[in-house]
C-alpha cells in the first residue's frame, strides 16, 4: 500500500508498504483525509527518532462503514498509570504516527477499537481532522479554571494558537492573541484581541493564563513576563533541546508553569458540530496521498494553514 | 549603632549607621536574635544588587516590650495588586533586609506595625528566628492538596528542605527527603524517608510532589524525573541567571511546576508553639553582633546548621 514514510531524517512517499495486521484490540481503518501538524515536521527532523508512517490528525472509514477519528495514545490500559486514570500517560504506550506505531498517512491504519470516536455528518471531513488537535486545545480548561473575567493570552499565532484562543472565548474568557503576523491574527475574529508581539510588553505582569503555542524555544521567555504574580502559563509547545531560562521570576512572583498535551475528544467533537468553534478559516490546500512530498513542501512555508492529504477519491 | 551592611559585593559590621527613622505605619524594634539565611550569602555576593543592612529572620521588642518577629515583604497595600489580595506580589514593595529596606541585622529595625507577629512565650527566641522560612515552607499546602496519601519528596538537606518535610509530615503525607548529606538527612527524624542522591532514581517518576530546595542550578533537573505524571514540582529555590533546561518532559508528561515564596506566619507560630514542628536540631552556633563577620564565615560553611545572631545581651 501507500504511506508518508519517516525514516528519521526525511519523509518520502512510499508505495511498496506492507498494510499493517490489526494487534488484539485494534480495527482496521480505510483513510480518507489526514492533516500535516508541525509534530509531522519536527518528527521528519529526528525528533523522538520516530520511523515508521506518520499521521495522526485524520478522519477514516471501518470496515462497518462507520466514519471515524481515533484518539493518539494506545495506553496498554492494564499497568499501575493506566488503573490510576492516567492512560494518556501510560509508559508502555504506543502514540498513532508519533511512538512506535504506524500512523494515519496511508491508504490504510490500525487503531485501538477504544480509541475510535464516531464523526457526525455535520462535521465534513476536512473539519475533522482538527479534531486531534482541538481537542488539545480543549485539554487547558480541563487543567485549569477558564472563564468570564479571565485574562487568557495565547502566545503564537499558529493554528493550535487560534484553537485555544477560540477554546477560551467559547468559555468567556477575555482573550488576546499575540503573534508576528497581521495576517494569521486577523483569522481569529471577533471577540478576540489581536496583539503583535512586538507591543506585548503591553500586557506586561496583566494575564491570569498565558498559553505559549509558539513551537519555539523561545516561548516560555515570551509568555512569563506576561503573566500576573500568582498566574499561570501552560506550555503547548513540545520542543526538543535545551532551553536557556532564568527560573527566578517563576520563583518570585509564585508562576506556575504548567505542561498540556492531549485532550478530550468529544468537547472538540460536540464544538465543531454545534460551530461553536468553526476552523474552517484554517484549512488550507488539498494534495492526494500521491502528492505528499509536495504537501509536506507546502506545510513547511511559513504561515501555512493546515495542509491536508486526501487518500480516498472524493 | 552597630548594623551588618551589604555593600553588593560584600558584607562587614559597620558601627557607624544611623538608626533607621520610621516611616509612616512602621514601628521601631530593638532586634534580640537574627538568623543568616542562604538569601543572606547570595545577597552577599551581589543577587538583587542589594545595598543595606542584611538580615529578615529575627526576633525583637517593641517599645511597649512585646516581643515579636514581622512578616518581610512591606507592600502598598493600595495598588490593583494589593487590592487583589496579592499584597505579597505588590509590584512596589520593599523586602525587609533583601529589597529597599534595611533588615534586622542591627541593633534596631523599623518594619510596618502591619507586619507584626507577638511571639509565644513557648517559642524561645533561637526558635523564633525560624517562624519567617517555616512559614515559607507552609505556603506549600496553601497552594497544593497535601496530606495522607499523597508521596511528597524534598530534593536539598539543607534547612529549608527539612522544614519543607517537616510540614508535609504534619499534614500526614508520605515523605521522602533527598540530599547528598547522611548527617543531614539524619536530622530529618522518624516518618521521613532519607533517600541518597545517588539512589534517587529508584523514585523515577513516583512521586505526587517533588520540592526543590537545593539552593542549586541543578535542582530542577534532580526533581523532574522523580515526579510521576501530571505531578507537580515546587521550586523553593530562588537562583540568579539562567538555567540549562529541556521543557520536553514538563509537556509530555503534563507536570505541574510551581514557584513558592513567602507564606502565613501565624501557621508557623501555631506549630512551633505546639511542638508539632521542632526545629531545635536546625540551630547551630550563636554569635554576638560585634562577631557578625565570623558569623557569616561560618553560616558560608557546607552542612552549617541555622548561624544565629545575638543583638543584645542575653
Amino acid at each position: 500500500m501507500r504511506g508518508v514514510y519517516c525514516n528519521g531524517s526525511s519523509v518520502r512517499l512510499r508505495t511498496d508498504l506492507t498494510p499493517s495486521t490489526p494487534q488484539p484490540g485494534e480495527v482496521e481503518v480505510a483513510v480518507r483525509v489526514v492533516g500535516i501538524c508541525d509534530t509531522d515536521l519536527q518528527l521528519a527532523q529526528g525528533y523522538m527518532g520516530f520511523q515508521g508512517i506518520l499521521g495522526h490528525e485524520f478522519v477514516g472509514v471501518t470496515s462497518e462503514g462507520q466514519r471515524i477519528t481515533a484518539e493518539i495514545n494506545n495506553p496498554c490500559r492494564i499497568c499501575p498509570t493506566c488503573q490510576a486514570g492516567l492512560s494518556q500517560h501510560c509508559p508502555h504506550r504506543t502514540v498513532l504516527g508519533i511512538l512506535g506505531h504506524d500512523g494515519a498517512m496511508a491508504d490504510q491504519v490500525c487503531v485501538p477499537a477504544e480509541n475510535l470516536h464516531k464523526i457526525p455528518d455535520a462535521i465534513d471531513d476536512r473539519e475533522a481532522v482538527f479534531i486531534e488537535p482541538l481537542a488539545a486545545a480543549f485539554r487547558i480548561p480541563e487543567q485549569i479554571s477558564i472563564g468570564p473575567g479571565i485574562r487568557f493570552t495565547v502566545v503564537g499565532d499558529g493554528k493550535l494558537g487560534l484553537l485555544c484562543a477560540w477554546v477560551a472565548r467559547s468559555l468567556g474568557a477575555e482573550v488576546s492573541l499575540v503573534g508576528r503576523h497581521p495576517e494569521k491574527l486577523g483569522l481569529a475574529g471577533e471577540g478576540i484581541r489581536p496583539v503583535l508581539l512586538s507591543e506585548a510588553q503591553t500586557m506586561a505582569r496583566s494575564q491570569d493564563v498565558v498559553v505559549d503555542c509558539t513551537g519555539s524555544r523561545s516561548g516560555l521567555e515570551t509568555a512569563l513576563p506576561l503573566v500576573k504574580p500568582c498566574g499561570t502559563v501552560v506550555l503547548k509547545t513540545t520542543i526538543a533541546g535545551y532551553h536557556e531560562l532564568s527560573l527566578a521570576s517563576i520563583v518570585i512572583d509564585e508562576i506556575q508553569v504548567i505542561g498540556s498535551r492531549c485532550g478530550p475528544f468529544p468537547k472538540a467533537i460536540a464544538a465543531l458540530e454545534a460551530r461553536t468553534i468553526d476552523v474552517r478559516p484554517l484549512i488550507g490546500a488539498e494534495f492526494s496521498l500521491d502528492q505528499a512530498e509536495e504537501a509536506f513542501q507546502a506545510a513547511t512555508r511559513r504561515g501555512a494553514r493546515k495542509i491536508l492529504i486526501r487518500t480516498s477519491p472524493r
